[in-house]
């Protein structure tokens, strides 16, 4: 979406300081509900894991622990990704976009990042010549 | 979010038979905007290049051309991706995720994908140890 903040960016080279995480934070463009879209992609693979979303909370508590945390939509609470599976995403490294309303974070990933026990949660192919939908099981990754 | 259809598809394999791609398309959850975002991730390099939404006619264009078309929600219309810039994307393959409520498709992009002449937009890199963002000068591809 439209952002002047992130628009006054734009013209900033890598040679200009760098600015403060929290004031940067404060200006990313959340959804009605407080929510912003976060890309989760493996650090080694560049697979990419899952589509999920923080609210501000779970996104200060990734950048504290280096634990991936998300807002669990579903459950309408805090959800710190593998409390209870053990498939923990460590964090390797966070960008946010051009216009401040999404957010990239490449992760080490224990076991599956899926809740359905798959690699990653991108396992419905689409075959646009076919016009169908296959099951791929993407393998799980070893510990 | 939650959707019945996509929890019915957990459990199958990719020995199933493939599913109808219209009938999965009616089942895909958009928001109250009638979106669903879009990760696109180049198919050579793997790089995640942006996130942008489609409703159900940018989809459907996508499918049909084979090029990646976006609604745009600052401007409110369909999106042709390059039609004016001439970055055009070129669909690779799509996916859907596990909850039906986002979408994966990777690409063989031409020129910069960031409206900002960057080779992708999440150029904003956040040094989680020093509490900062810098500017990252991602390079354009070449044509």
């Amino acid at each position: 979406m439209l952002s002047n903040n992130f628009k006054n960016l734009e013209q900033k080279t890598p040679s200009d300081s760098p600015l403060e995480l929290n004031k940067v934070i404060d200006k990313l463009v959340y959804n009605e509900a407080r929510l912003i879209p976060v890309i989760t992609q493996d650090a080694s693979s560049k697979a990419v894991l899952m589509l999920a979303w923080m609210n501000k909370e779970a996104l200060l508590l990734t950048i504290s622990t280096q634990r991936m945390s998300y807002w669990s939509r579903s459950r309408d609470q805090l959800w710190i990704k593998g409390e209870t599976s053990g498939n923990v995403q460590v964090l390797v490294s966070m960008s946010f976009d051009c216009d401040g309303d999404a957010i990239l974070c490449q992760v080490e990933q224990s076991g599956a990042a899926c809740h359905t026990g798959r690699a990653d949660c991108f396992y419905l192919k689409v075959d646009v010549e076919k016009k169908q939908v296959s099951i791929h099981n993407t393998t799980k990754k070893l510990p």
